[in-house]
């Protein structure tokens, strides 16, 4: 810059000169920033992951209870019915504490398209879980009071039948779970379509009891607890569906709920 | 500027002086863009009330729904139980509508706060509506089995009382969603507290109707559907609450799920 500048320009320059450094600044603030926002985004991942995780260890917890309750009722175990009555809770601080971190992760995150998806989908997934656990505890409940009344017997009417669905039913939630862990949307599907077959299974098992309690009317109150347990295991193949149909939405950006059969299998196979 | 200026302390200049117009041009543009915000934050109200609506409306849709599949298992009325059965899908489509505009303004809006509380219980208050309706359903479809067969009357034990309990879920219901347009957490509060009378009157319904059935084997298929009827009320009592735990959930931001009714009374009378 020459002497004879005049004043007011030299101060003119000046400003324009802090504004350049401004912007300058401005600029190594935004690069800085960039690497906070790939920091941010790491961070991110690992809070969803750890979301999924904990998901998985509820569902892990609902598929325990399950087996202790559906044990329970078939061996006449009051004890494992009772433990399973008095687990309940920890599946219920899971949900609360799920369901507090994603809203957490909502609010601070505003994640988008299927990260958003994934947080719907798990909130959606826990308050299923959470009524399988309370489905569970019903069925130890059932186990204690059945364990208590005369006559039990392993070979209960419609037991051996209820062992069986209560074995189908496990596989449901097994890879229901499975579906969500590694969003196998054919999987997904595969276990709506099994639930058809655990329906029937129900079904018949009602019939069998009606027929069992028109013959022996003393059985009554028996045959109704059994009823209920199976009852219970019915609606959780239902929820294990509902999981399946979240994972389906999650990956494929589809509801498929409300749908047939053959339009889950449809979204499944398609590409997205 | 004085003429002896060299030329490149001109240019200089000159680069500065775009940078301060793109600096003003840059302000003018948030200014504008503030009004813009503004006019955002009315739109996003409006699109907060509108989902209100919607879930208002579809409360109001599984409420006719309960009415009609109740007096359909009173009177014996077959075609308008058959009616509740094909006309659930109404309330599905309503489901899903919902669904998917919370996650667009989830997407969109990214909400924070109460706002966010908002949509999440909005997310699973439909849920519950949903499942309170496929409730309705099964009523219905009870209602169309029981007046096919012989000897159905409106005075078949536990008719009486089933109508007592369908009266006092349809009112806890309707107070649900009054509770959740006024976001009235009191009102919320006293409904999870009706629902311990529900559970009695429920439970006393089935003691009633297991004597009934030991005493007259013939009635068994029969007390069993009035059974499953008083069952699927129970359960929409039961999602009532819930709907109501989400109310007090959103107003208060504390999740009162899992907690006694005497917690859910006081959260409701304690200041947020």
């Amino acid at each position: 810059m020459t002497a004879d500048t005049g004043k007011s320009d030299n101060k003119r320059l000046e400003r324009l000169c802090g504004i350049t450094r401004a912007l300058i600044a401005a600029e190594v603030t935004d690069m800085e920033e960039m690497g906070f926002r790939h920091h941010i985004s790491r961070q991110f991942n690992a809070e969803l992951e750890d979301v999924r995780n904990k998901v998985l260890s509820m569902g892990g917890l609902v598929e325990k209870q399950l087996a202790d309750a559906t044990a329970a009722l078939m061996e006449g175990d009051s004890e494992r019915g009772e433990k399973v009555v008095t687990s309940d809770y920890k599946i219920n601080a899971l949900e609360v504490a799920i369901d507090e971190e994603c809203s957490r992760i909502l609010a601070r995150r505003q994640p988008a398209a299927s990260d958003l998806r994934l947080l719907v989908s798990v909130i959606k997934t826990i308050t299923d879980l959470e009524r399988m656990g309370d489905e569970a505890e019903r069925i130890g409940r059932m186990a204690v009071q059945l364990a208590g009344r005369e006559g039990w017997s392993p070979n209960h009417t419609a037991l051996p039948e209820i062992r069986h669905l209560g074995n189908d039913v496990k596989e449901m939630l097994h890879e229901a779970l499975d579906a969500f862990a590694r969003t196998d949307v054919e999987l997904a599907a595969r276990v709506v379509e099994k639930d058809r077959q655990a329906d029937k299974e129900y079904e018949a098992i009602i019939r069998q009891l009606i027929t069992f309690m028109m013959e022996d009317p003393r059985s009554i109150p028996r045959s109704l607890e059994v009823m209920w347990a199976a009852r219970a295991l019915e609606r959780i193949g239902d929820r294990a569906c509902n999981i399946c149909e979240y994972v389906i939405y999650f990956v494929k950006g589809r509801d498929v709920r409300h749908t047939s059969l053959e339009q889950v299998q449809r979204e499944a196979r398609e590409p997205k």
